[in-house]
């Protein structure tokens, strides 16, 4: 497991710390893709993926830490499901 | 479960048929909440997340086939990570 990103409360308070979404909107990131997080992060970032929210929390992050948050994230084991949502 | 989608295929190409990505690029949706995974489809389908490929693929399903697919990915169970990515 990557060490715990020191930005990483920024991103649970939607996704979670184990990047299960904390509300409606927001995606799951637990064990999704690597190259994916990465591409959405720069996505984000300079507005391609445009996304107000995202581009705003983003922005003041460097890259090293952007790079730590995807390795996070994609290296948590999403929980099994145990209830269909509505 | 839901039922499998009659254009499951179309997806599966990349997601895969239980939503475990089938190249670089694509993301996992095994497990997805279904409200991110309808937006996702809508905001490719109407452009708002600019991504030719999802667009053209989207374009000729119908809204009863998109919602079955988003249900089908959303219910599915991420299998148990076994390794990292580079």
């Amino acid at each position: 497991m990557p060490p715990k990103p020191m930005r990483l409360g920024l991103c649970a308070a939607c996704h979670g710390e184990t990047g299960m979404a904390q509300l409606p909107g927001a995606p799951n990131l637990a064990g999704q893709r690597l190259d994916y997080l990465r591409k959405a992060l720069k996505d984000y970032r300079d507005g391609s993926r445009d996304v107000p929210l995202m581009r705003a929390a983003i922005g003041p992050v460097s890259d090293t830490d952007l790079d730590q948050l995807a390795r996070w994230y994609s290296a948590q084991t999403p929980p099994l499901q145990t209830s269909a949502q509505p």
